[in-house]
């Protein structure tokens, strides 16, 4: 059995391109150009909690670096480099393998370079930091969203909350298991399997929307929670147009309106870009789009807000009515999902 | 009971100094002086498997960002920012309002700035990412020691490993359970718990040996260890005068030698410096251990090496004759630890 540096220098060295000194030192050394910030971001993906156990590796180590694009999409970087820390419970090297093609598969795509990291013993937990540059006059931030914008989403959210719902319904108890037994196709069910476990990074959309949009986040959390943080960063509040919402086909053939809702706004793992921009450049954004080949809707609009409206957010039906759900994201230590969405006046937590 | 965002909010947020944007977007902001690279790297400490599960969690926040620091020492970089992913079994806000404490401790006391970090459920784990700045040409790197150089230790090596071992007596069956109920004093048992606890990153000494000491590591894993990792990146072997090792009173205590060799020699958690320079500026080196009222001690020499020789450590007795231990350093997946020190022409591995 290879011992712990053996296992990093096989599957996790390669050669410094980009960087001045990469995996193996202390530190690695990188230089960032002249007119550039460092972007930089750091997720943790724990075994049991954002992932089952047994998830296929290959994937595992695509989405270990794709949910870190994701963050660099929504301030609009370009990917350069990221530092990889594992903890493993054992040194299997199947494992390994599999987890490291399909890391560098990802990273590869990107052309994101790996500069250093750390492997230890420990229940699996992957950590990856990333790091991209761009001007900082165009980063994204989730600050600077403006009373009247538009906002857009790009894809469509709730696939990934379906896929997961579809792995816990071998547990004939879920809550879903009945509806999504009876409802999905298996090309449906393996199309939601992959949002949640190989999910596709905005990260030319990012790019694309500097000096278009006004303010971006991307969505892990949920659309409604995440909406949230932008809104309270730029003390505002929205009202989503439910009927705009993008709806894909698996989530249009359930026949359970609750559970299709619930999807759409808070599902989380969607990995899509929320972002804010004036009303005015719809046309352009639409081109965006072509270019792309990537679907960007308006699902809603941004408003002035005082005092404890900042942070509201406000669905609003077909039929003009409001909608009330009662959950907002997913939040790891949060023991209270129930102050969500309120009517104007409503007094909140 | 607070929510995943209040947490992070009140015990981690603080307002941007040197960045351009901290904690809170998708992505932390950040320049790099001209002139200056950006050192980085990782590290995870696991419940455990690094520290025990009850260990104090103000010790435990200012030893997470240590030994972070101690890798920006190794390297010559002036700290300046940290990103903190931390896995909590729960929402302990006691434990967390300790913890942060003990963090930030540390990086005020280094003027380090936290841009950034995730905070999740699962087991007990901590990720510190950290970043200082340094003139790439400057910087202090493992495969640049040369033939001849000599070897040079800061402090001592050892304490923390004895340490361990008095954290681990309390199990009567421990290997060291004897020696140490015996020989130890209060006053050494807590000094050696400080040293593994809270160990002080040899910041300062990094940055001084920039332009002196032609190769440096810090000490994480142990002495020989350690010492391999430059001698493999530089190709290179050394020897070792063992007589000139500094030893810390409560070793020297010690009536059990194989303890305190095994202690000194790959004890490991010591966040010392291990680095080499040409002998010809012995006096240099001794005004910088002066002016940082820290020992410097010159404990060996490295010696051209060809194939199988790289990497080899001979350990020399006083008397002249050589010492061969049966252990080399810590190694989190490796099964043989037998292969250590061999002289001249033994085979390895």
């Amino acid at each position: 059995m290879a011992n712990e540096f053996a296992l990093i220098s096989r599957y996790f060295k390669r050669p410094a391109r980009r960087a001045r000194l990469g995996v193996g030192d202390d530190c690695a050394l990188l230089d960032v150009p002249a007119g550039n910030s460092l972007a930089i971001s750091t997720d943790m993906l724990v075994a049991g909690q954002h992932f089952f156990p047994g998830t296929d590796p290959y994937r595992l180590g695509r989405k270990s670096l794709a949910v870190n694009l994701s963050d660099l999409a929504a301030c609009a970087a370009v990917p350069r480099y990221a530092l990889l820390g594992l903890a493993l419970p054992e040194a299997n090297e199947a494992w390994l393998a599999a987890f490291s093609d399909g890391f560098w598969s990802q990273a590869d795509a990107w052309d994101v370079e790996l500069i250093g990291g750390d492997t230890t013993r420990g229940p699996l937990t992957i950590s990856v930091t990333i790091m991209g540059e761009v001007d900082a006059q165009q980063a994204l931030r989730r600050d600077t969203a403006r009373d009247g914008d538009a906002l857009w989403l790009s894809g469509c959210t709730g696939e990934a909350a379906l896929g997961l719902a579809c792995l816990q319904n071998s547990d004939p108890a879920g809550e879903w298991a009945g509806a999504l037994s009876a409802a999905l196709t298996v090309a449906q069910r393996q199309q939601c399997l992959q949002r949640l476990e190989d999910p596709t990074p905005r990260v030319l959309l990012g790019q694309r929307l500097r000096g278009v949009a006004n303010s971006a986040i991307d969505i892990s959390d949920g659309l409604l929670a995440d909406l949230g943080h932008v809104l309270q960063a730029s003390g505002l509040r929205a009202e989503i147009e439910l009927s705009q919402l993008p709806c894909a086909p698996a989530l249009q053939q359930l026949n359970d309106q609750a559970l299709q809702r619930r999807c759409l706004l808070s599902g989380g793992d969607d990995y899509e870009l929320l972002f804010t921009a004036s009303p005015s450049i719809t046309s352009r954004i639409q081109d965006i789009a072509d270019a792309l080949q990537l679907p960007l809707t308006r699902i809603g609009t941004l408003e002035q807000a005082v005092g404890d409206q900042v942070g509201l957010i406000r669905l609003r039906e077909a039929d003009g009515s409001l909608f009330h759900p009662q959950y907002r994201g997913f939040d790891h230590f949060g023991f209270d999902h129930s102050a969500v969405t309120r009517d104007q006046g409503e007094k909140r937590e």
